[in-house]
């Protein structure tokens, strides 16, 4: 049951080379620090081909799903760059120059600079709000609920300043960590049973291994601080009666 | 239209800690490159939060898309590590213990350590085809076309060299980088042309900075050989044209 003040994000990771395992996302995690301190939620992620129709279906399916989406790549200068035209198909929006975009661009390149290719990066949707880009010029764009940023990681980071002010989110949610020196198998039944009186707050068991030793991260996750602290309590009781060591860990 | 030759995969990535941004997913890739190599394209990928109902749903559409479904994570023996019973719901398999898998861990801890939160690792679909696991014992599964792996990344890769022969590939798909010392602007137009001649060969562009510099790094993927040097000969003499420079790149 979604919680009136719960808002969810989708993200969506257009783009070959990460299909192929040439290219690590990074922007995933990025994206979902991000939300996580704005109270929004990122809830699901799609990592899709360049393809037309593929971009169109996942755009509309997920827009109407989720309070915000956001896709990464695929606006650049070169002919598989899609995602401009394609999020114009999606919405039903004409595709073409963008006024602003256009003076944007035509300032930032040198007199006989602006050459087709890069002309190409001003056309989008031409009723779309521009996300400005503080890196390399070129905007990103946002219509209705769907924002569309660049693959690139660190101009994708530079955009994210200027959407914060455009978003509504819910509570923030909060997060605590405890790092134990013990396995998964010998704690899973006392988390059970904490995580059973403690419906709200979401509780991920993640084993790690480092300097060659085994240990469990428990993580709580909640927006309201008093119940993570009264499930805290509750873990570090049975921590304590098992003699587990809680560990630092950065 | 798809090649008779062509086989696609999808990868299901279950875990909250990918989608709070916590851990950062390199299953993706490992999974995509190994796939790759074995003539098998990942198609769409899906990161997903340990809620059953969203496991059940994105399982059944996706293994009905695909040849091939792998799901990372969720089949430890903690609270949230719900992957093996949903998979069984999603096929409606009977869900229990595997005797097999039962034997298998019974074996591998010592006597009186095998406790309730390690045997829930030998839960899963009763009928499962069990997948090896050489580095801590607790197998994964196989039903029909989906794969089921571990999230932690070193575990999940020493498992796929025993998937390997289970599966059926088609061509392997080949892939040559070309390096330039340019900007994307610079060459769309020329590499849109090259693209349109040689509709069978993926070209992909991506721009890159490293010490300092920008280029541009253009992949040309396909399972024929000859196409992607066609493809090659024609970016290699736009780029003499041009006069830019070919640059190396690890």
């Amino acid at each position: 049951m979604k919680n009136k003040k719960e808002i969810f994000a989708g993200i969506i990771i257009i783009g070959n080379e990460i299909l192929s395992g040439r290219t690590q996302d990074t922007n995933t995690s990025t994206l979902s620090i991000w939300l996580n301190s704005l109270g929004i939620k990122v809830q699901e992620v799609r990592t899709i081909p360049d393809i037309e129709k593929t971009i169109i279906n996942t755009v509309n399916e997920l827009r109407k799903k989720y309070d915000y989406i956001f896709t990464t790549g695929g606006i650049g200068p070169t002919h598989d760059d899609i995602t401009a035209s394609s999020i114009s198909k999606a919405f039903n929006l004409s595709y073409g120059p963008h006024k602003e975009a256009m003076g944007i661009l035509e300032k930032y390149y040198k007199p006989g600079e602006f050459n087709e290719g890069r002309q190409k990066m001003a056309y989008m949707p031409t009723e779309a709000n521009l996300i400005l880009n503080p890196t390399s010029g070129a905007p990103g764009f946002n219509v209705e609920n769907v924002f569309c940023l660049p693959g690139v990681p660190s101009i994708l980071k530079s955009m994210l300043g200027e959407i914060t002010n455009k978003l509504i989110g819910g509570d923030p949610i909060l997060s605590h960590t405890i790092n134990l020196r013990t396995v998964e198998s010998e704690i899973a039944s006392s988390l059970s049973d904490v995580q059973k009186d403690n419906k709200e707050v979401e509780i991920g068991s993640y084993p790690f291994f480092r300097a060659g030793k085994l240990g469990v991260a428990i993580v709580l996750r909640c927006s309201k601080k008093n119940k993570i602290d009264k499930c805290n309590l509750e873990i570090l009781q049975f921590v304590k009666e098992k003699n587990i060591e809680i560990v630092e860990r950065d």
